[in-house]
């Protein structure tokens, strides 16, 4: 611990906190985890935990996301640091809150052996949750919803290869909102990150529609091609 | 301090640190304080402190800059969370940061009872900084370059009125390049967030410029009235 000769350092835990987005089914969901653990036992709440003293807020947040989903490896973005004095009733703990999305297909293959109990819940229609876990999850859906517009964030739902219409569907499921189909692929094809392959998808009897993937291997801020994309 | 059967609780110490712009002769600025107390006594660093166990963590950012350069009342925005393990010789130390704008005029006034010696200095020539300062410096421009062009987070470096030659003189300092002026014009008044007033302001031996003022009282997502800036 710190100190210092004014007195003011005082110890606090650092949480960290994330919310998990997917798609599945055509709603968006965010994975929740059961506490085994007092305050709150039983309810559910943002997979996350406290912060170790050797590693870094980033390093515990996919340390934390991994032990109680068994899901590693994904991008992870740190969303706002939340440190009302009264948000924990054990004492001070402040939370770092991050954000992710995962594409369900994926997600499934890797959660198998996971040991906490975990589940995805609507995000429309969560249960109670612990703590200030409900700001958080409103504050992950702000961010989600104004990062879509900059940035390919969106794309980590998706699996390798996916079709336009799936591409505007997740765009439509996290904006809550009708996007116009011409506009939209005009758009999306004018950004120079959608590689035209030369496989099909069928749709029942509609015409198989062509499956595309991203030529960016990460997360791109899209101003930084000189173009911003409000839909 | 909260413990846990696991224990897994650990103390750190929560530090805030602002970095607050302002434009003055054309030049993008930011506060520095000097260190009275080690580690790193008598360098540059950012205001900031640590966070008491009773305040909140935006409080906390509030009371540092009011107490090192008696500037209150601001508009304060979180930026990012700094949390790696080695950042503070000291032992544990993680700083949420903060990045604000004030109007250099007003400053002046508010700054004069200050204790702490503090300093403006060009952002493209800052001196050494104590801890991981530079870095959060960096972030916040990055951040700062992003934000006016879908915020109005630009107006708080302008006094109440302003014509439109200061309006674009502080996004060109910002964005570090020139803006096609009638572009700007354009652009800027459609947002419908600017009100003419009867007033001018003598530029030389140039026509007066008209005086503006800002309609809303505080800082906005443009994206909410439905328009993005990509100047």
């Amino acid at each position: 611990m710190p100190t210092s000769s004014n007195g003011q350092f005082r110890g606090h835990a650092i949480a960290v906190d994330v919310v998990l987005f997917t798609i599945q089914g055509g709603t968006l969901k965010a994975l929740l985890v059961k506490r085994r653990q007092p305050p709150h036992r039983g309810a559910w709440a943002l997979p996350g935990g406290i912060v170790g003293t050797d590693e870094s807020v980033d390093d515990a947040a996919l340390r934390e996301l991994q032990e109680e989903t068994n899901i590693g490896n994904i991008y992870l973005e740190q969303l706002y640091t939340f440190g009302e004095p009264a948000r924990d009733p054990r004492g001070r703990v402040i939370t770092v809150a991050y954000y992710a999305l995962v594409n369900w297909q994926q997600f499934q293959l890797k959660a198998r052996q996971r040991v906490t109990e975990a589940d995805w819940f609507p995000v429309k229609r969560l249960p109670p949750l612990a703590f200030d876990h409900r700001r958080i999850v409103d504050y992950a859906l702000e961010r989600l919803q104004h990062k879509i517009n900059y940035t390919t964030v969106a794309f980590q739902l998706l699996p390798r290869q996916f079709t336009l219409t799936e591409l505007q569907g997740s765009y439509e499921v996290i904006l809550s909102q009708r996007l116009d189909k011409r506009n939209f692929r005009r758009k999306m094809l004018q950004l120079g990150i959608l590689k035209g392959t030369r496989e099909f998808k069928a749709h029942g009897r509609q015409r198989p529609a062509r499956l595309y993937t991203f030529t960016e291997p990460k997360v791109v801020k899209l101003q930084e091609k000189g173009i911003i994309v409000p839909f």
